[in-house]
């Protein structure tokens, strides 16, 4: 690869990095209704990225929900081509009150970046076109082919991308599809994800009396819905950490003990504690942390709520209590078999005295793809060259419903490049992206396609 | 009694209900601290009614919280003194969307006065100042000795009103206390109640990992502060609606059986049921639901959160998650007992991963007075002369701890004469107070000062 590419990258540093905060100024938060012309603002932008470097047939595709970015460069003729996916949308950012900078105005505190999406996924996308750019700027050409495909509506599970590629298998064809939104072990320390769990979740509300209630009026002679709601939750998992809805681990994958042996370098249950401000993890018996984290589902309350949250006391029976729910699933558990088990476990356990109702989240299938594919091989070896340490090969416990959704319906291999650190707070107050990951992934980026050509 | 009263009370209607509209518009939310100045508006404007109606050394007297209002009329000589306790102070107005009209704005709806406060408690605090007025206006004299003690912290436990009750022991000495602050069985039967549960609670804050966390990333090797905040409120009651803190039920006086048989002829479960919305009620195993109100002691949850509440789904694992709980206590039950019992209770069970830490609320006694104390009886028989029927003595299920408070202090007995109803939403929205017993209760309070003349 040519040395002049990397010269660009540094030359335009200051140049580029405007150009993100910018892009991280747009509070394109997809989860929120009232930011739906934040998220379309963060499509357009995205677009005119792409059309600025100089791609071909840029396109702001409307769906149900919010749009699709797509534009490409198809002009290395019997080369391979590329699917390049990214999501512009980000998380909500409350609690405000927990963020030490604006979470839309980023900054860069400590050789890091701080703001919404700075890693997840903003961040990780503009890094990709920037290094096309490079190429492109520098050589004129491209070793091969490229199309990008970014989304909106990532962080609320891509309920309209599968109708999406279903519609335009042609155009996103492609022979390997790449995608950073992942992180690395730690820092110097490079990953190729090849596995990702799964997703499905639900809404649990418990509807008691028709008002609020004093609770010395009534207190004793009614169900009180927030006890209620607390008796299903608690039902979810024993006292070994365990999830006891039962079928829930009838189809899960054993691991081998190859698999087991490899994972043992990876994670340091000392640092995580550190890191996490806790005196001891916590999770399913006769698995390590990086088997919990790696290879084994979750369920897991996101949100419990129901009657006074203000300071000091407020006698009251709440008419209703909530909790959201959601599972991290591995190969070969079905999401729509995992909820209905779910229902089932909460039906068969419904207390007296309240109505108890269920709202399903969107889906997402876990995926799993061989970590001796060339097109991962090659990101290994790209990733060598830039961070000079052996690449690690790990599975990811987070979720990328999309990814499955690729796996499925274009039947393309996915590589999950990821350049992002499990310390950088994504989805949380205070999300950051080490500058040294992003000036380094650009590097690895470019590697990776001339990699990548010479692979496939 | 003078019929001139009566017919004063009828003559100066409108007018008394634009001075009490004027009272209930002063959001004097006594939990709240930003309306500290709204508090003070009211213990100013309860003063000048009592200096206007002629009451004497009339004064608001500082505490370390919210002030408390006195006056009196001392002139008949001779007399038996009667001390009037209410409070100016009402609950938070939250959810504030449930309301039908807005909570400060007074309204009469089908013979219903609508405000916050409406019957808890300054409507029934107004009612005792205009019986006094129209006495004093008809007839120049009172039969009795009367001392007004209105505060403004009842609502959040009445923290300051013990020493200041020990500290003007003489001030406020007197042969009997009456209190308006409860309820009548239901419309057109008044009651007399002769006990009120106690009051102690605890909020539980669990502390997790010191950032919300990714669920996917972290979900499974991780305490979710969530499953531990269940696990310990799931812990509090059995499948039996029976609470299961070890010593709780202790000292619990038994109910003797003609207790349990006066009983019988108070609540009518169906009614109950129509009322609340609700299908079947839910409470302590071998009791009915009045003995599980009037005699049972209670634990329940006011309040429990953690993590994302908002419309659809954040996989987040929240850093934090709390909970708010309230006793009921009955006799013998001490508060300050109950409560070590639940923290012990607690902090055998603090699951792994999460720090616990257990904040107290203000505590209440238990109180009984036996109800063939002739202020009592004199009290059922002013209830009976205006209503035509009989009175029935009843225990409460709420909680107005200054009553131990006086009881323990001033060793008075205190007389709870309540012309609320239990279906007019004290502490929730769209409180209100109905008109009938706002007019047929001066005239009931006007008739007992001269019933508890002649008793005393």
């Amino acid at each position: 690869m040519d040395q002049k590419i990397v010269n660009y990258l540094n030359e335009h540093k200051d140049l580029h990095l405007e150009e993100l905060f910018e892009f991280l100024a747009i509070p394109s938060i997809s989860a929120i209704p009232d930011h739906k012309e934040d998220v379309k603002k963060a499509a357009n932008w995205t677009a005119e990225a792409l059309h600025k470097i100089g791609l071909e047939n840029v396109n702001v595709y409307s769906t149900k929900g919010h749009p699709v970015v797509y534009g490409e460069w198809m002009k290395a003729e019997g080369k391979p081509t590329v699917l390049i996916y990214g999501h512009y949308d980000v998380q909500p950012v409350d609690p405000l009150e927990l963020w030490d900078s604006p979470p839309f105005e980023a900054e860069i505190r400590d050789e890091k970046i701080f703001a919404r999406g700075a890693s997840d996924d903003k961040g990780q996308t503009f890094m990709h076109i920037k290094a096309i750019e490079a190429i492109l700027k520098t050589t004129g050409t491209l070793p091969l082919n490229v199309k990008f495909c970014i989304e909106g509506e990532e962080e609320i599970g891509s309920p309209n991308l599968p109708s999406f590629v279903e519609e335009n298998k042609e155009l996103l064809s492609s022979d390997v599809i790449v995608i950073s939104d992942t992180s690395m072990l730690e820092r110097g320390k490079p990953a190729i994800c090849y596995g990702l769990r799964g997703l499905c979740g639900l809404q649990i509300d418990v509807k008691g009396p028709n008002s609020d209630l004093h609770s010395g009026l009534y207190g004793g002679a009614v169900q009180n819905p927030i006890h209620a709601l607390v008796e299903i939750v608690n039902s979810f998992h024993n006292s070994q950490g365990e999830i006891t809805v039962e079928g829930f681990y009838d189809r899960v994958e054993e691991i081998t003990n190859n698999e087991r042996e490899a994972f043992k370098a990876v994670l340091d249950d000392e640092n995580l504690l550190k890191q996490l401000g806790l005196n001891e993890l916590y999770g399913e018996k006769d698995f390590n942390t990086i088997e919990r984290l790696f290879v084994r589902p979750t369920l897991e309350v996101n949100g419990i709520y129901g009657g006074f949250q203000g300071d000091g006391i407020k006698t009251v029976i709440p008419s209703k209590a909530s909790a959201k729910i959601t599972c991290r699933l591995v190969p070969n558990q079905d999401p729509n078999e995992i909820v209905e088990l779910i229902q089932k476990h909460i039906e068969e356990r419904i207390p007296k005295g309240v109505e108890v109702s269920i709202s399903l989240f969107d889906k997402g299938y876990p995926f799993v793809t061989p970590f001796d594919h060339p097109a991962i091989q090659a990101a290994g070896r790209a990733y060598e060259e830039v961070y000079k340490v052996p690449t690690a090969y790990i599975r990811g416990g987070g979720s990328i419903p999309i990814v499955a959704t690729f796996d499925q319906i274009l039947k393309t291999p996915v590589v999950l490049m990821g350049f992002g650190l499990p310390t950088e707070n994504f989805h949380a107050p205070n999300e950051h992206f080490h500058v040294e990951n992003y000036e380094k992934g650009m590097e690895t980026i470019c590697h990776y396609w001339y990699e990548l050509e010479k692979s496939l």
